[in-house]
């Protein structure tokens, strides 16, 4: 005996947690219309992350005051937005949006609801992007317009993990031509750091992984030398300061160990040396190191989505792409349909992806 | 029943520490000639820093090979070197020469010998200058040539503290104009900073000590905010957050405690903050700190001596000082003779001295 549904409320359906570490389940959920700059759009394919969520979609309708979407547009969206006016957004050195950053938690920014339900039981938005779903509600300054000619289940791998390595590399550490990196940790941000450090030039490439399986994935996006610590006695930074020959120009931590953090400040040189954190840990929060490594000229810098700014930076990344200069393709080891969600979950927890794609229904 | 001293021995006064922690010995010394690259020196006067020495000096013999310096030139000596040749001296991004940088361990880095002894027992030399001594012995990459018409009694100043002060501010955090700055201890090193950071055109410069009696100095090398933490019942790094509206852009840790680099990364904004820690830790040499710091877009480095390079960049630095672009005489508070040299030691101990230039014997 169900109430008919308020006007503009569409349902539809949705992979939903009803707790932390459960698995999804679908749901069919209610969704409200898009409230002031908001935009609701059809998903056509997402992905998944350790860290959070990347999706490419369809407008569906839009709310009061959106200029920037129409009907039909395609979109990526994204965990972080750009309002284009807090004083991160016109800084000009900063990405961290003030107003669609990282501090809402689950609910829309202009009027702290959320607009999924499940039999009328309020469901909490996730990442601000919520695309594990056939249709979902965003907030306009999390969504960035692509060219309808963008192969969509490629591309969306670029509103998370690859941009995070690229921006690292680029825009972050500013990698120069002709220096060593080190890089902990070889999922897909950590390769993408390799890429972006191969297409600057660097002579030397370092991949650290406890899975030997990386190897072959490693030297596609520019790994010179693959290092698995299982196979030495010694901790890795003497390693990686033994075949860089005291210390790697730039270490990159793609892990989310702040235990790795430590070891990648002291992998790279003294002088110059930079360390560039990129992974959320889950464990452990406080990052611990010997106040020697910074006083000899080191230092500690942390990317988030490298440095790049959503509306800003990513259609010329898209661009690149189409251009050829960036490989994207090969990160894509699987494509799932929505039904099977949860193998995208178990695969990434075992190791044995890099990106699943996942294909709504038509 | 003593000896006859083998050729170019001189002995002079020198003030020795027979063992960590202990007061300084007035001693008659022997001091040997300067070996090939090193030069012998009259010290002039000198002063001293919770880490390290400064001194200026006259040069009263050289070793083979040495070219740049004759006897009778002035010179300022440096706790570390450059050797113009090394991998860190080529590289344009380092002052951590690796030649005559900090490894030295109170020998000569020719023959790993002491010139010192008292009664044939070797002395060792001391940050590379061991300049409480009437004469002594340096490699000579760690000499500048000055000017004679340089006022010798105040530029020995800037052979440590206010060079550290002043590069941290212009060449380490390379502070923009209009920008918020925070500076944790208030000594030498901090007001120096104070100063870089004055002269940058900072438009709020917070300085926070302990010692209310601080103050005054404070305002003279351009602190606009003087916050004592014993007056606030709330951790510091809220008081600096909320009087600089969600943190500094830049802040200093001048102290020498690691517990001191967590509050001031808490203490400058997310986004864009960078925290340059200074200071060398006597306890707890570990900095630990939430990894969020850093994702969310703050970085923490390092700065040994200013990063200036020694012979590079002093001259200019003296330069800047005789046309008074610089302050440099009101950082010294007194002025003692080389007797009273454990007297200098209590004071800075007590904080009760920014620095005391000690006069030689003439």
């Amino acid at each position: 005996m169900s109430s008919p549904l308020p006007a503009g409320v569409i349902t539809c359906k949705a992979a939903v947690a009803w707790g932390a570490g459960e698995a999804l389940v679908m749901e069919e959920v209610e969704l409200s219309p898009p409230q002031p700059l908001e935009i609701r759009i059809k998903v056509v394919c997402t992905s998944l992350c350790r860290s959070d969520i990347t999706a490419w979609q369809i407008v569906e309708s839009v709310g009061e005051g959106v200029s920037e979407f129409g009907v039909g547009d395609h979109v990526l969206t994204l965990f972080t937005g750009e309002c284009k006016t807090c004083r991160h957004c016109t800084s000009g050195k900063s990405n961290i949006c003030q107003v669609l950053g990282l501090e809402r938690r689950g609910v829309m920014h202009s009027d702290q609801g959320t607009r999924f339900s499940v039999k009328g039981r309020p469901i909490y938005h996730y990442c601000a992007v919520s695309s594990f779903s056939e249709y979902t509600v965003v907030h306009s300054g999390c969504a960035v317009k692509v060219s309808s000619n963008a192969p969509l289940e490629k591309i969306c791998l670029l509103s998370c993990g690859v941009a995070a390595g690229l921006g690292a590399a680029w825009k972050v550490a500013d990698i120069a031509g002709g220096s060593t990196v080190v890089i902990f940790g070889l999922g897909t941000v950590g390769l993408a750091v390799a890429q972006g450090a191969k297409l600057r030039g660097a002579s030397q490439i370092i991949g650290v992984d406890t899975n030997p399986e990386k190897k072959g994935k490693a030297k596609i996006f520019g790994v010179t030398d693959f290092i698995n610590p299982k196979d030495y006695d010694e901790p890795i930074q003497q390693v990686v300061k033994r075949i860089t020959s005291g210390g790697a120009d730039y270490s990159f931590e793609c892990i989310g160990d702040t235990g790795m953090i430590t070891a990648a400040l002291q992998s790279c040189c003294d002088g110059w040396g930079v360390t560039v954190t990129l992974g959320v840990p889950k464990v452990k929060p406080e990052v611990t190191a010997h106040y020697a490594l910074f006083l000899t000229g080191r230092t500690l810098r942390g990317s988030l989505f490298g440095g790049w700014k959503p509306k800003s930076d990513l259609p010329a990344l898209i661009d690149m792409y189409l251009r050829e200069e960036i490989q994207v393709d090969e990160f894509i080891t699987h494509n799932l349909s929505f039904e099977e969600i949860n193998r995208a979950f178990d695969l990434m927890a075992e190791g044995k992806c890099l990106r699943c794609v996942i294909h709504m229904p038509k």
